[in-house]
């Protein structure tokens, strides 16, 4: 049970965009060189940031891609689930149904405990990951690295 | 990112187990027969709780599985964890490294800001899972449905 490589690409990519102007359009091309990461495929997790509203994204020579929103309203959260899909990790097939006493018309994802369970989980970690947004994380390494934000914007510019 | 269904599987049994005597055991065959289950797969999952005591396997003609200590010792996170192993869902490939000032010697696992907010999130995910145990499971089971233990040594006594 491994997330998607991208999770993390997207994840510092969007961190990397809140040190650029609001108004700067960065493209795919830029944002993979700046960690040596194949274009194509980051483009394809940007396209599915774009989707949901994370990113816009813009065409023509000034084109690429900008924050849709304020760094301190997208979250881990948003940003894993715009890669991973919503589904919990855990599926619940319902085998209580096949067991003694089983009905066709439970829900067994609401009403078996051990799903229940697995269920409650699964929403600690999503409560954990919405606790952080991408604001959080750029002022938490500007904080420990003073300069990261004015090094990730000269770096951008000379890419 | 969804986990084995074995998982399930995996978990129902041992809630069931719990209701069986200490000194019973029970073959992969009748633990399948319970839910419809294909009895090769589930005796996979079963040989992973072996491998991990969680239970003990034994051969013979009264041989088979049986919990390898008290239900409320065995956490939802053993079970998930024999099954899906220990790493985290989220992979720190260390992208940094590649970033300006990246360097080969800093383990960004550790320093990565990123890293440390998902690894957050997947602690709270274990934490959640690692406070409860098939003992609560059963327990509140037989709550809603008394009678769910009784019932259950039948089915198997039947089987």
């Amino acid at each position: 049970m491994r997330m998607n490589e991208g999770v993390e690409w997207a994840l510092h990519s969007c961190v990397n965009m809140t040190w650029l102007d609001r108004d700067e359009a960065v493209t795919a091309k830029k944002l993979a060189a700046f960690y040596d990461l194949p274009a194509a495929y980051l483009n394809k997790q940007l396209q599915a940031l774009v989707k949901v509203g994370i990113l816009t994204s813009t065409s023509g020579p000034r084109g690429g891609f900008k924050l849709a929103r304020r760094p301190d309203r997208i979250t881990l959260l948003d940003i894993v689930t715009a890669i991973e899909g919503g589904e919990d990790a855990f599926r619940c097939e319902g085998i209580l149904r096949k067991g003694p006493g089983g009905r066709d018309d439970v829900d067994y994802r609401a009403h078996c405990e051990v799903s229940l369970a697995m269920r409650q989980a699964d929403l600690a970690w999503r409560r954990s990951l919405a606790g952080t947004t991408v604001a959080d994380i750029a002022a938490t390494v500007e904080r420990k690295h003073p300069g990261a934000g004015e090094g990730t914007r000269a770096r951008f510019a000379g890419i």
